[in-house]
């Protein structure tokens, strides 16, 4: 087993950091780490040829998981191991694992395939719609997810968790001006919104090249998005409903566009 | 305004009783009511033709609402107000509004219609989940969603809030026992499965007279339902994804049996 330094202190730095970590997404943009908690996200992260900086173990994973945390250590510079008292204390979730690993932010290609058929997400909310939409993205196959700059973090813990790890593995582009870069991706573009009057999905012929735009949770998408679209599209509803749920609509729009 | 009695103490009986139905859906089948907690749930309630047993106002909802309070007074057997600080112990959310009505069990009408198109599932646990293939299910037409006794309860809080309110309006059937109620239905039954082998469900002819059954989250369908199932049906699937979202393969299907 590699060497594994022992922490007991809730005030050294690394407990601080990881706190801060999992927390903020301004932390995590100033360190450049994010954290991955869990056997499964660790097992995706590291198949994924992500390497962890650190590697963090509570007493009762390190002998539960032996085989999992002897690989995971591994792919890691420095381990630790905690009380488990200690690690309830970093963890994001109420029955923690015991595990947790801090990566550096991947340095993802930011091209956009001109050819490719792309989910762009403007200023999503909350991270269990981005997290759901990622893994339809990946299932149906979809070239990548666009983002705005506004939206909820994708290496967020509730983000990573949502998505079963598909997050990991999915091309990301952030856009810092949404409506400009989408209009000079030189794709197709599709504005989704709520509008009987816009034409139906059905009726939409979606080709290579193309991107489909999700808006916001409570407001939509944004004037400016809406202008620079090349079509508006609308899933026809009946009955009293308002809108759909945004991870819902973005399916339905991805599995119209992949199909 | 109606005559508003006045509680002060945790100790009341009432408040007692909305502490227990907020929480257990045991408490709610014994008392039979349930919650209705916010002003847009409380007001769909009322469209519904839902009557309120007990009306519950904090003291700043009861003049910062006043004419919702009025209206949904009309409509209440008893009203109370009672102090902020106790409201937000018997409040379901981090930030309450100040409203909360009780009210009977809806008695549904638990009629399957032999022409309509129902989307049945099989313990569902992720009230979440529940809320948002019942807004997929009213924005799409289905006739109504048929439950296993198992799932989540569509009378918790947490169901009622992301459904947004349309659990109150859609015609729920709860069958004791799920395949064979199923199968007994007189409805042609699709199972949606994770199995490359089934048919694809784009090319699945979907009839008057249909019904696509949804697992559990982690385990899917039971070998029960699955048996009874007039067809086996899939989502096809790319990439590393294992699964979809259940609302989201819900919403899929709902989709490709409705349109």
């Amino acid at each position: 087993m590699e060497n594994f330094k022992i922490i007991t202190s809730k005030d050294n730095s690394l407990i601080k950091l990881v706190c801060a970590l999992q927390g903020s997404a301004s932390a995590r943009k100033e360190h450049n780490l994010f954290v991955l908690e869990g056997l499964r996200i660790c097992d995706d992260a590291s198949e994924c040829g992500i390497k962890f900086d650190k590697l963090i173990v509570s007493e009762t994973a390190f002998s539960k998981y032996e085989n999992a945390v002897q690989s995971f250590a591994h792919n890691a510079v420095e381990c630790y191991k905690i009380p488990d008292s200690l690690f309830k204390k970093i963890s994001d979730t109420t029955s923690p694992q015991g595990i947790i690993a801090l990566a550096k932010m991947p340095q993802k290609d930011t091209q956009i395939n001109k050819n490719g058929r792309y989910i762009a997400l403007e200023n999503i909310n909350d991270p269990s719609n981005l997290g759901a939409i990622s893994r339809t993205a990946e299932a149906l196959g979809v070239s990548g997810m666009i983002l705005s700059p506004g939206g909820c973090d994708p290496y967020s813990p509730k983000s990573l968790r949502a998505s079963m790890g598909t997050l990991l593995r999915m091309p990301i582009i952030v856009l810092q001006d949404f409506a400009s870069g989408i209009s000079e991706s030189g794709l197709k573009s599709f504005a989704c919104v709520v509008d009987s009057n816009a034409k139906s999905i059905t009726d939409t012929a979606f080709c290579d090249g193309s991107v489909v735009m999700i808006g916001n949770e409570a407001n939509g998408l944004t004037e400016q998005a809406k202008v620079v679209a090349s079509e508006h599209i609308t899933i026809q509803m009946s009955g009293k409903a308002e809108s759909l749920n945004a991870s819902v609509a973005a399916a339905i729009a991805i599995w119209e566009m992949m199909k």
